[in-house]
């Protein structure tokens, strides 16, 4: 059972003057320990990723760089096939550009979570994962890696020992394979089912699948979506039902050290 | 009168499967003391920004950040009528990005010059360089800015302490006031009648302008274009003469310390 | 005196998953006669320009293509130095793009009207409207040319005999000269205010500028813009007040041949 | 046995200030019969395009709309987990813009032609090639559909009525299935042994395949591209040869109508 969690929230995934979702970033940045903050591929320009990170600095929350595919069109959720050491330079140069922000704020760079469908092909990709490390190792040897717990990204990681952090998906629905079901539309979820959801992960370490199995999952921090539908209601319930379990939320450093 | 002086040129200018200029950075590199290496905006990917900035980093050329307006199309040649902060910004992202390959290997970033039209709007920009001035103070104090002698960028650098690297352009030519007259394209000039005018201004500090007149052009690096036509012949020529006078090309760290 | 006009709105502003302003498209377009559709370059994509093509064609709402700088970052408001060529070249592009979609459709292409910056370019350069009004007299001879009164864009058009359409903007303030005073931000305005000056432009053919003088505006189009705040009030109250008037909205077709 | 072929091949490929491959187009158009035009997803930008048909209407060329990945990065060779429906909206927005050109110079467009990655999508997806069918009976029910044999593009054409040309790939290799096997890089082939087996195809409708077995391949149009090295050199001799055989070229419509 875990008695401390971070929350991780996707963040500055705006673009020029346009918007997504119903909830703004600096709402959101108080209720959450850990922002992945978009970096111009996916979302994000330098304006919106400089505000970002400022605002992140400025709650104390964790900056992640959260690089994606070089897709604004498709919001990175369309699958490219560009070859691993391709992916890879296209994610230091995103991961470089948060990271310059970061430093420009007096903030470091704690953790990268790749967006969206990079996130799911290096979950089943080991030459991409393999490669991505070497990069980590070499420059952030200390900057948590976000994954999925089992993917390949995470056993890419403990073959070098880059530190990762697991994620439990609050807004997503997960297979029995413990995986979750990648959805290009989330629709609005039940806000409380999602609290009931996530306080029984934190206490059991289970989740109810689609299929209605039970599968294990082993996490460290809690993700949610600032595009779902409804996001600020979802964050809101769910850090009142873990306060009421005696469950604290905490950056990932303290998650990781307890 | 110079006896040692830097050699800067612009170097992964091409995107994706394209190529410009007749030379490639492969066969120049050897041949300067400075790289400016263009960062997604007006040129370069991230992976020929990867393998450029390797390039730099095995001949131990000093690795400098080109960031320019986000144009593909027109090169970075075409002003944009953004916001100083918007700029600055679009400069941190590509400078971070930039810095991000340096350190994967293991080279410091050595300098940033702004690209093109950027480097023409920053040079009577006093506002724009001012907030340039003050993000590299913040976070590279140490990363020279180059630039033209007497412009707005080496005002605002001198205001507030960032060092600075004046340049001569050696494939541009000059109006009275001592600036060069700006061109989209340079056609393919005359090498020999280069390295004369190179080592008149290393020696004299002095070059004739497209009125026939003679100006003052104080300076510690010699700019050529990767893209001018002739470029090799071009560097060639001029490193022939600059030894036959005993001027010696050296880093820009060693320029500045004699 | 008008006894009928046109309105004209821009539409299919949005980008990939992103949104603008607080009114959708599927509930302006009734409300108005003439479409000014984004057309990929500082707005709309694909997906979007075949929507929103077809929501106006099923509303017998006039097409037009609303051509824009190649800004998505900068939302077309920034300008960019290209040649006359290349930005008519741009334009040909998208109106191209705009045109195949109305053709799907089976819906002719009413009119051409430039977005932003490059509308406030065309009012004043020559060259540049001339370069475009050959352009649309060898292609679409027929399609009207949206623009303000006494501008260049005007003046070109008139000189080679493309047919035009002057318009009143209802959401911007205007300036002694008769121009509009050019914003990126037009904040929230008083719909009701609105309306009484769209009413007394259409009576008398006169506005108050910014400095409290009145100027005359002749015009056969209303212009609001879709990403005004309140854009829906907007259009409400000035159709409401037109109607007490006894003014009548029809297609630019029927405002013309009156 | 085939007494009359037309030589497509791909043009305009560059973009902005870039070069690709050894050859230019303008040297290339007066020996091809049909040109397949970048239309700016993959490559091509609206200066080019405007250049590129202007050169193939003067030279009597057929115009064909090369509609790509929206991957300039990548020229369009990597395939993007686009949905049918957003790519053919890819598509109708890139052959618009090219019809629009067309229509500049007076100029018809004689076919489509996907290119790259996108074209060996649609040769294997059957939903992408039938909803492409359905746009092109729409608008353009005389344009020619270019193709493989036996791919799903040339079902969904018989499907409809779509008149379609097969293409021989004259600079690619063919494996077992008749399917040629797609490459990022051709290096420089053998010309003469090109040009033996163009003779070889249009006598004998046959190709020896990477395996050294003999594979049956209908085609009306010979097919290479402006981008492998050599290209000049490959259509000559490949002209020669043809010419000696007594083979014609021709454009699209006297192949299809003998």
């Amino acid at each position: 059972m875990l008695d401390v969690v971070d929350i991780n929230c996707d963040m500055g995934e705006a673009f020029g003057r346009w918007r997504i979702g119903d909830t703004d970033d600096a709402t959101l940045m108080p209720l959450i320990s850990s922002a992945n903050i978009a970096a111009g591929f996916h979302a994000g320009d330098p304006n919106l990723m400089d505000e970002t990170v400022r605002l992140a600095a400025e709650h104390g929350v964790g900056i992640g760089a959260h690089p994606g595919y070089r897709d604004l069109q498709g919001f990175g959720r369309r699958r490219i096939a560009g070859t691993a050491r391709e992916l890879v330079n296209d994610m230091v140069y995103q991961v470089g550009a948060i990271r310059e922000f970061a430093r420009r704020h007096g903030a470091p760079l704690q953790h990268v979570k790749p967006h969206g469908a990079l996130y799911m092909e290096m979950a089943v990709n080991r030459e991409l994962s393999q490669i991505f490390m070497q990069y980590m190792r070499t420059v952030a040897p200390n900057a948590f890696v976000f994954c999925m717990a089992g993917s390949a990204t995470e056993l890419a990681a403990q073959e070098v020992g880059q530190p990762v952090i697991r994620e439990f998906y609050a807004d997503r629905d997960y297979d029995d394979s413990g995986s979750i079901v990648f959805t290009r539309d989330a629709g609005r979820p039940d806000a409380a089912a999602i609290a009931r959801k996530v306080v029984r992960a934190c206490r059991e370490g289970r989740v109810r699948t689609v299929t209605g199995a039970d599968v294990d999952v082993p996490f460290e921090s809690i993700c949610f979506h600032s595009d779902t539908l409804g996001a600020l209601d979802i964050v809101r319930l769910m850090r009142e039902a873990l306060s009421a379990e005696g469950i604290r939320i905490a950056p990932v450093s303290q998650v990781k050290t307890r």
